[in-house]
């Protein structure tokens, strides 16, 4: 049987990693080609029989004894794409850093502006990095290389200008659409027959790429999420009638919604896009919101963007794949007033919208740790001739994903998982909001 | 001459204040009733000969040897009225300890929701307020008295319930409003010849009340501002053309935004009630705006609340007295949007009004210490049976306004002074955004 | 075979759970009894055959469906022992609000000061523990039970003040020590007979328990730990030869002081109990401090406080039964000057011992959700019968772990692993600090 | 009479400046030669008549319409001396960016590592500044010169150094013993007939220079200890019998001890140099001490380092000419332990001393924008020829002070003043900790 995760290689490496010299005497600092980790890891009492190959085993990321590109000759590239995200200049660092400091790669451009600068038209040139042009940019928020969405289906022109530059790998940080980007890169490298690493640092601050249990920049957004349900909770109970409202990430999962309500402690509704609600009628969303009003004198509700989108449908996609998402916090907000108008229920309405001020903000301590590894490991990947891969961590250990298989399908909030058991449990909202008929 | 600026009193003060015995041998704790602070302090080389009384004298804030209260048998009771603010709940802190720890007066109650918790019809009771319910409430943002407006019009109403209850002394925290409604419960009050004194702590976040050169929440709310700034600059420096405005607080001032943007350093165009600009036309905002990004790739916009209303006016006024004001920061955005879609330049538009995470948040350090002594002051000054007076700060020292005299003009950012200069200078923005020919 | 990881069970779960009424149509919400997670999960390629069982199954933690307890006539006590560390009230929090909103347990009690507060002559009584008691504790550092090192010895006394007092479940939040004690209280309850739950939350700042892959509060910690070594390093980077020295946390492992370094970038030399080193002598540390400071100007060391105890060791034990430990701090500071006095060179020294300050943090956001959720799972295996357990986390899994497999041993940084890996290259520093020849 | 606080000037001022290009028009941006600010401006009721006068008057800070030096000619010099401070990097960033943007001077240089960094054999060479290289460095603390104690006592070589290297104007940003070298370096120009200017901006984190109402630095300083209060009150209040003790810095002043007091709530006993106390003996420091402990079965302790120096006295001076302090906060942890354990009574004692974590920090907002606005001053005085003069608030405006008028002597808290008054009142500490009969 065919490993589904096995990670496609440029070659045999046959050149002895320079971080050998570092190791002391006796250390085994190096991770064996077959070393593998166990995906599926959960069993029935009785049943632990199972072939183990079944569970699905993934290859560890790590340095390797022996490496696939003689690093005095390599240039690196990194490209960042996408919305901003807590963490980036930390993994820029990373990879930089152990480029330079560990491999002795001194050859690495930044990529201006996402894929758009990889484009044979783009007006801007590479940008040179090294140990201290990034020394301290992890303080910053943002990316230095500055970043934007679409450019990467034109495969073909971002190939011929990784020759014309002459690339050998090139580190793409983003999302899902930059990695399904990047996985066609990798294909039209394949076919001509290139030795050009892709390798992949997975971005998603909504946290919800499969084989990638915890994502860069997702403790930042939470911290921030929390500090706006703290001021709109602050506001709503101080108020008669107060009702706040705050809209956070997470276009198709509700993970920064669920955790911001666990850290919170004062949230009374969460509303996400795995789980279904009726906003109008008997026992829907207004109804329920209506009693807790009536019952304690205000009530916080926190909203992903991505929920309810059946109320606030729109058309189209955006550069980046996307697609376009109604502005529900927007619509909620009316439909409470409204609500409340007809009732004559004089409220105080506090709405807050703090994503942008969550999606620039410099990495905390936690995150920045992780930025590192995840920088370093690609680094890692990408030298022992690995490509078409990203670094995923997968039951607290990092891992080489193939594209493919990290992007094909999205992690979700389970709505019987424990997680959203806690959720249910901590705020006491009804585990359903859904209208006795349909109104 | 009669001093403009006297303080109205009760009465005389007889009796000893108790916190003469705290005082060590030899310690002049206490201020004199005669001490005076000059107002108008600035004068020109060779002009010095002014009479000192022309330059206005206030009277110095403190505790008195004498007080007018018998401690034992007063009821105080404390107010706090409008939007929230950084620093109430420290303010209704000091006040309690003040009263409890220094006076010896143990029945103090708290007024819920705003003005509206004094009305005969109102639904809630008062709070009892001592050192263990409040001990630790400055750590928490908001007001544990919640707060509203309004209310404060219904004077005869108010006064009837200070007699019903038998309060003494009543602490006004709020802003213009809630200080006008304090005057005329204070002229209520003095003709029905009671001996109740109202003192007011002055609550202005937009820091615009004359005779307080510094209102409390106000470093606070730069700190805060300052972060929204942040994240829109590091957004729009990111992106292709990228455009960052923020919103700030600011109705008739623009003093939270100019003293943001002398911390940021990051502002290209501030945009306050104080000074008028066109958004339209050569040599307007916008075409200032579009040279910037042309320039540079980006540009950060900081805009005050009530800045350019001229094209977002609205009718009426709300439940507080505040005449209405559009929403300049949409507006702006829009006008934004279309200006460059116009020309075709795609743009990376990032918005932020960070107001309400500003209004709800805990007092930092020094916001924190400020107000611990505004409410110890208060109740000095209430002791001592002052009445219908604020505690205000004049040339860096605590003193007593006549309430009259403070709501009477606002302050303002002076164009031609040395705070407005300071901003034009550091971000380089035009003296004068003004269309040639108005458009 | 049977498993070592067996828990041990109070009896059969008879009672159906209160929380079943609150999911949903359709959901499920429960942990099945029969479910396991894997413990050993690394593998090498061809070698997947291994029979699962072989790899270690742990209890998988949740609500079950059925319970021991019935819910309206428990009992339940909480008690917290040790140092202080943060998210310790957000546990204590998190077991009051599920006992009472999800199982209807009423009667809570909270032990003062640690194991002592359960002794017969102890001065205090129990605390009266229920939702409005615990709503913001989450919002200060430290532990409103407060804390004492030992008192856990007394076996006996403790059971006869579970029997006295009528305490069916008692929840131990503490390290090693404390845990150790939970179990030979859980031995003496069996030896009675009696019907009585001990289930441990486990407490490690220094993240070193066995099966607790993330000790709760050392995001925390790293990132004060972080603030301690910016101070240092701005310090010695902006003098004339310019040392900085910070201890950290971390009595028989390095783990905040890896950490620390990889977040921070600044450091050059990391000090852990892991890794033996000299201090005197050509190869030893204060040799290469020389190379560096003399290289670059100044220098930045980290040190944990159980690293080279050899040099400062002490005899004896704490009221905890830990072992006392010399200042290996104040010996390196004091070593350092004379190093360099001796050779002439005049450096400025800056130390810093940050760890009262770290101790008594309220939770960073992540440390405070993991609080909630391991609180709530402690609650949900002591209503299932479970005794003589700590609810720990291992391969990103909550699961049970008997107290004994536990507590047998430390968690280590591995001096031939990935994160000391990292930290090496990271810093710079050599493989090996070892002099030559001992000097 | 002549004023004792006349500023000397270079020459006449006749090159417009080029601020005036700037203004818009009818704008009023300049500062008159003639506008002074009063300086004593407290009277009694009915003794307004004294002349202005006497009162003292002091030059007003701000841009002048004609200046002394030609900018495209000038050459500036930026020096930071002493020990770190909140801010360092602010104040230099100022200065650069009002040369370079506002007065077009563009050579610009700092000077590395104090006025040792001026000496003729100084190993560094002038770093060169411009707007690029300070754009950031107010993110980060310290001071991107780097700062050292002494060398300002060698005033001819320093002269020599300024003369060489082509030096029109020297800024000196630094403490007492800094200014006292700027005003013998001044006075060295002047003796040898040079057309050089020498500007101060005064750093003090202690808060005690005249004619410096507040320092920069002070309020980060002030929220850093109040951390640091926080972590010892949470250790001794979770503890049996805790006793927390922090020390701040203070050498001979309390200012930042009596501000973190007002702003915690939680300390109980707050020691300063201007407040002199017996330890030993009834009615002394531990006699009140152990009271409170077993009163309250808790005690916070926070002391000044220049508090209580005739126990701890030492022999001497350091490089910047300050008296070495005996370390009381090491000798008060000892007597407290020590008098204790006489009494049998175990207590559990935490100190912190937080020294080196306050003074590296970045400056908070509003003392960003105070140093925002120091720099800017300090460059209007030099351009406009002002020399061995400070740039200083006094009544809550910038003025000009000289050198000698603002080192003569040093602010303090007055121990029969409201500051003091305040915090006697918040923690309820005896007016007096003497001992009944000295012991």
């Amino acid at each position: 049987m065919t490993n589904p995760f096995e990670i496609r290689r440029l070659g045999p490496c046959l050149i002895p990693s320079p971080l050998k010299l570092r190791a002391g005497p006796g250390a085994r600092h190096f991770v064996d080609d077959g070393e593998r980790v166990l995906c599926n890891i959960e069993v029935m009492e009785g049943e632990e029989e199972i072939h183990s190959s079944e569970r699905g085993v993934l290859e560890k990321a790590g340095p390797r004894e022996n490496i696939f590109f003689p690093p005095g000759r390599v240039h690196a590239a990194i490209v960042t794409c996408g919305g901003l995200c807590p963490g980036l200049n930390d993994v820029v660092r990373s990879i930089v850093m152990t480029l330079y400091e560990q491999y002795g790669v001194t050859n690495v451009s930044g990529v201006r502006y996402g894929y758009r600068g990889l484009l044979p038209d783009a007006p801007w040139s590479l940008m040179k990095l090294d140990p201290t042009v990034v020394a301290h940019i992890h303080r910053a928020g943002g990316t230095i290389l500055g970043t934007a969405r679409g450019g990467g289906e034109r495969t073909k022109d971002i190939v011929d200008t990784l020759q014309r530059q002459g690339i050998d790998v090139l580190f793409t940080i983003g999302g899902d659409g930059t990695q399904r980007g990047a996985a066609l890169i990798a294909d039209e490298i394949q076919a001509r027959g290139l030795p050009i690493a892709v390798v992949g640092v997975p971005k998603t601050i909504d946290n919800d790429l499969s084989f990638v249990e915890k994502s860069f920049g997702f403790e930042t957004a939470v911290s921030e999420a929390l500090r706006a349900v703290d001021g709109a909770h602050t506001e709503a109970a101080d108020s008669v009638n107060g009702v706040g409202l705050v809209k956070v990430m997470g276009r198709d999962s509700g993970f920064i919604a669920a955790h911001t309500a666990l850290a919170s402690n004062d949230v009374d509704f969460v509303l996400i896009p795995e789980v279904p609600f009726d906003i109008e009628g008997e026992g829907g969303f207004l109804w329920h919101l209506e009693a807790r009003v009536r019952d304690s004198g205000h009530a916080m509700v926190l909203v992903a963007e991505g929920a309810g989108q059946s109320y606030v449908e729109m058309e189209g996609y955006d550069a980046g794949g996307n697609k376009k998402l109604g502005d529900i916090g927007v619509y909620l907000r009316k439909a409470i007033e409204k609500h409340f108008a007809e009732r004559g229920l004089e409220i105080s309405m506090k709405y807050i919208d703090p994503s942008y001020m969550v999606r620039s903000l410099p990495a905390c301590a936690s995150d920045s740790i992780y930025c590192a590894r995840l920088g370093a490991n690609a680094v890692h990947a990408a030298m022992a001739g690995r490509t078409a891969c990203l670094v995923g961590r997968v039951n607290n250990r990092l891992v080489h994903v193939p594209i493919g298989g990290a992007s094909a399908r999205r992690n979700r909030v389970d709505p019987d998982g424990p997680l959203w058991r806690d959720v249910v449990s901590d705020t006491g909202q009804p585990a359903l909001l859904k209208a006795a008929s349909a109104p």
